[in-house]
């Protein structure tokens, strides 16, 4: 059976291609991070979606990094804020989140024998951060293959990013269809210990405009 | 004055590269990582080294990827071995450790506003891993731009491989003119706690041809 490792923050469009792995007939080894994000009960979301999904296993990886990072996601000096629309990259920005996140992956990929690492990014309704577009995703997938034992044997190691073109609303059409249940997903940045969402962050933006364009009911738990 | 983020290990190289980024005036932030090797006792080294140096700040990261390493520096049932000539990469490799180490270096750098990042890395003296290579370096320099703000603002993030052509004898007499006291370094992946050098490992072995070849007195200590 092939083997694929899928980040799995315990959001909606991750959980959607954890949805999508399982439906392509992969063996779901999920990876999840404590980096010090302020909504941390997204962890415990993941937690339930990667049981719920059956998946061979799942490792909660702790990275030190909120010192580091200089984000809203991470500083308690720095508040969360509101959706604002503008072509400026937010605070909530946490540098370098992705290439860390997929170098762990990449990592897990060779000790596992896989050879498919599946991110959910998109570069359609998203905040402009710029390791969700599909050129540093190509570089990504280049590196990959240069930096491993796999690639070395020529074994070439994909980088699946199935929502890259979707908008948020079809990522959740397309979720829907494989039966997800975005209920159990956490996306709010300021979500509380009990999962419950803000609505006015950028992620409760996306999410809300998500389900309204899709037409499906928006089930996710608001303050 | 101009920063950098040198990766520290507590090791001979990454001691290396430390000076020689002092000695072209960067403002030095030394980035090092507890990810479960057993041979912890380096940065015990580092934090010497970090202080002998006087850098700018100090960051060891914690990363729990002991579990998912697969190998013999983090796996407690899989001893470490003795060096033995071969074009086979050892089981001493840790599956994408440079490029983990880089991206979290990557995300430091866009924090401190700075621009460039020194590694340690060589492909002369090594052990065939596939992350010490020129090729892999250049990959990662071309992903470091797309994956950052810094990169989308048309500044470019420069990867600092000062080693990366040198012998390990060249490296000694390099970190010598510049003053290096190699005693504080610690290269062996079977160091005691006390800092005692086995002599036998991979590294032991690179280390210890590097100082004859210099015509260095090797003042490490082994067991």
């Amino acid at each position: 059976m092939k083997k694929a490792v899928i980040l799995l923050s315990g959001g909606m469009d991750s959980t959607t291609c954890l949805a999508i792995a399982k439906q392509e007939g992969f063996s779901c080894y999920a990876l999840s991070f404590d980096y010090g994000q302020k909504h941390s009960v997204e962890l415990t979301a993941a937690k339930n979606i990667a049981q719920h999904f059956q998946v061979t296993q799942h490792e909660i990886v702790t990275l030190s990094i909120g010192n580091l990072s200089g984000s809203a996601l991470t500083d308690p000096d720095t508040l969360v804020p509101d959706y604002v629309e503008s072509n400026l990259i937010p605070s909530t920005y946490v540098p370098a989140r992705n290439t860390t996140f997929l170098s762990i992956a990449l990592g897990w990929v060779e000790v596992i024998g896989a050879d498919t690492i599946f991110i959910g990014v998109s570069a359609i309704d998203y905040s402009g951060y710029p390791d969700c577009r599909p050129e540093y995703i190509t570089a990504f997938q280049h590196l990959a293959n240069l930096a491993t034992k796999t690639g070395i044997a020529g074994r070439s190691i994909d980088i699946a990013t199935p929502l890259i073109y979707l908008t948020k609303a079809e990522t959740i059409r397309l979720g829907h269809q494989l039966g997800v249940d975005y209920a159990m997903t956490i996306s709010c940045y300021r979500a509380t210990q009990d999962g419950l969402a803000c609505g006015r962050c950028d992620s409760c933006t996306y999410r809300k405009k998500g389900f309204q364009e899709a037409g499906i009911v928006d089930n996710t738990q608001y303050q």
